[in-house]
């Protein structure tokens, strides 16, 4: 199926716009959706769609989509699921041949609900509507300033697609990610999938150009053997990365009530992921970090990584770490480490890991170390921990107060931006690439935001750093793998 | 040994420190160290020792450590390695008992600083100096407003005790704790080790009554059957979690040019923390989480876990990740059924997971919901995920403007403290834990914050929650071992 054909590629966007369920009322699920697309600038044409209300949130309400003089190329359905039908006969009377149904209350609650989804899948195909939902939390189209989720998204766009039965895998989210300076090329929250589905989602975000990797949150398939044949193809020049949950009896009974899923044993998902080149994540943090490394960082040839930092125990734990998951720590070879000497304090550590100890030359390990490391024929990747300027110097000037001169700590803020964009530039110009973890986090720390705006994965933890690499070799391993079989 | 002649409690406790080697430099360390003492609000004495400057900071300093007038109970060195010799003679001379040695460049940088490693614990037998490090961070007492470190600590005092080999893990993480409501007990960076060892700390913070739950990060052992046999005694009445990192290829030759240290496979260490009734952590953040929530919360009964969300995405991971922990999510009775079913909106799950889908009233999860499952003698915990109240209704606001009206945000905000308060009491009152996490930080979020301040865990995703829960199961585990052993 070409991208242009897939429904989703008309869903995410759209022309136009009918928020069925939007009123003026600021804490209702429909109301909030029309907010936030309104507030993300969507260039599109916004119809409100209400029984009663002359205008909705400012703009012309219509009483029913059937009644909008316009063409409408997306319906929004936030009404209470009784209803469903009903507006799905009014869009399919409109010609409206798209929609997102965010409204719940159906196969998740049981046997009622059920013939009520029956019904909907039943009219959709009848009016020729291909739809998202029930029971979604609505998508994301950064590139198209689409957003018709309940949450802002502030992020720049970005280049990691995500396709998630939880709707709040999607949208809670958004403020989380944004900190982690994590942006979505596209985001689907597909709910019960009562149409579009898993398969759809891979499909569409395996041939779509913005999206460099696919992250999947998944509790049950509709179609698993195209799954597995799709995922298969899409893995071969994409990383995919999936969490599967609802392995267990608890997880099965929760995901039951959740979106009505049928689940299997999390080893059979494992074995399928396996076969389809899909990386399999643990936790829903390893879904976003893994996945948004993957999308931004060059893949590693092979697993000898090199690590630098001013802290022993980082050092010491990002290495043991790195043995535990399967990557290699080598010694640099002579003429990095004659190269490394002359540049570092007396106290410091220089095989690898580098461990400057306490330094208070923050270029060595953004620009002057870097390139040397990178350049060494032995090491495929390189992970730095602790890069820190602002967030101390403003520790350190509150601490002082008037008992030191001034520390411009703007002006420092400032001097990392060179050195970062170098740091970037490196990744390509060696095709290697670095992943950092800090103990400070973006809304103190001017480097982690710099890092983010690079788009270097910065964690807040060591061994995240190095299990987001390990996750980048397995990849490198499964494209290689497959390209040996075809 | 008892607390009071435990030379860590006169180390963490002093009535007067001199700082020997700080500077009016900002940038250099034992300044730094000296002023986030002062800035802490120290009420002992402090002495600057200097070379030359008549005064440091602002204080009137003097040329050694021989020429202060009053007593001195600790020094604080930070100087060049060769100088350290003469400081403790000086000590020595001056009748200083105690000791914090910063300085780096001994044991850890090979065979000359070996050398002067032994040569300053020579000096210490001979001048009855205790002391801790060389090659350390330094070390907090909250309680007493010492903080010997470089980085500030803003939290209230705490009841986790951490004794760690890496300086990082205890300083370059405050801003990272503080952020995450993890407060100190007490806190020591023992570096080289090679007077003060694991040993004298975990008898210290085992006999402590400020402290409660006890972390240890470990690269190597001085005394391994020593500290198993105080661990088996501590871990009967206090909680013991431990990082060991060291014990792979790479991990082991960072951990010697880290602090010297002699490592063992992870599978040594693995066996002796069972034996010793250690909970293992596998990352830094476990060893904060996890302790942190055996310093607060009480120690379930069993491992029958009840969970309570708006978000069946998070509801499904959580009961996935209770299987995989060894955690059961097991049905409600009937009498608890019964009385959730007519709370909560049609479209809920009661089952448990309870998830309320999309939910606009946050007394049901906060207040009205927890009492009556706490109260169900089938549930011995309770893990929530989702509250947030004050982030959501900001980006509303912000996304209306001028299209709604006034959102009372600082209202609202107030509103929660009062239902978090009793939450926080439920846990006393049935004597079963509650864990949080919530995709939105403190510094956002009043809810989170709020936990927080009545010491309620709240963590960055869902299977945090669950791990922590597991690892106060196994406490619960190891303690009733143990009394059934004695």
């Amino acid at each position: 199926m070409n991208k242009k054909t897939n429904p989703l590629h008309h869903m995410l966007n759209p022309d136009s716009v009918a928020f069925v369920g939007a009123n003026n009322q600021p804490t209702t699920m429909g109301t909030v959706q029309m907010l936030q697309t309104l507030n993300f600038g969507y260039k599109g044409r916004v119809y409100p769609v209400h029984p009663k209300e002359k205008s909705v949130l400012g703009i012309r309400a219509y009483s029913s989509v059937r009644d909008i003089p316009n063409p409408v190329d997306l319906a929004v359905i936030t009404v209470p699921a009784r209803a469903v039908p009903d507006i799905f006969r009014d869009c399919g009377a409109k010609g409206i041949h798209y929609a997102v149904v965010t409204s719940g209350g159906f196969r998740e609650v049981g046997e009622q609900g059920r013939k009520l989804e029956m019904q909907i899948v039943e009219l959709a195909h009848r009016y020729g509507i291909r739809f998202i939902g029930p029971n979604c939390l609505g998508i994301l189209n950064p590139h198209h300033r689409l957003n018709l989720t309940m949450f802002s998204y502030k992020q720049p766009p970005g280049n990691m697609g995500l396709a998630s039965q939880s709707g709040t895998y999607v949208t809670q989210v958004l403020k989380y990610l944004e900190k982690r300076g994590v942006g979505y090329s596209r985001a689907l929250s597909i709910g019960n999938k009562a149409d579009i589905d898993l398969v759809d989602c891979l499909e569409y975000l395996g041939e779509d150009d913005r999206t460099r990797a696919i992250a999947l949150y998944i509790e049950g398939l509709k179609r698993p053997r195209l799954f597995l044949e799709t995922a298969r193809k899409v893995s071969r020049t994409k990383p995919l990365v999936a969490l599967y949950v609802g392995g267990t009896e608890a997880g099965s009974r929760s995901s039951a009530s959740h979106t009505g899923a049928v689940c299997a044993p999390a080893k059979l998902y494992s074995d399928m992921f396996r076969q389809a080149g899909i990386i399999e994540a643990r936790t829903i943090e390893d879904l976003y970090q893994w996945t948004w490394a993957l999308a931004n960082q060059p893949i590693p040839h092979s697993n000898r990584i090199a690590v630098l930092t001013h802290s022993g125990g980082p050092a010491t734990s990002i290495a043991d770490a790195c043995n535990k998951n399967g990557l290699q720590v080598p010694r640099f070879s002579t003429k990095t480490l004659d190269a490394i000497k002359p540049l570092v304090p007396p106290t410091a550590s220089i095989e690898n890991p580098v461990d400057l100890t306490f330094s208070t030359e923050p270029p060595l390990m953004t620009k002057i170390l870097p390139p040397i490391i990178l350049e060494d024929p032995n090491i495929d990747a390189l992970i730095i921990h602790g890069l820190m300027v602002t967030s101390w110097m403003s520790d350190i000037k509150e601490a002082a107060g008037d008992l030191i001169g001034d520390i411009p700590i703007e002006q420092i803020g400032q001097m990392v931006k060179g050195p970062i964009k170098e740091l970037s530039g490196l990744t390509r110009k060696y095709d290697k690439p670095i992943i950092c973890s800090s103990f400070v986090d973006s809304d103190i720390e001017v480097i982690v935001r710099t890092l983010h705006q690079f788009r270097i994965p910065a964690y807040d933890g060591p061994e995240k750093a190095v299990t987001a690499m390990s996750a980048m070799v397995r990849y490198s391993d499964i494209r290689e793998g497959s390209s040996n079989q075809t």
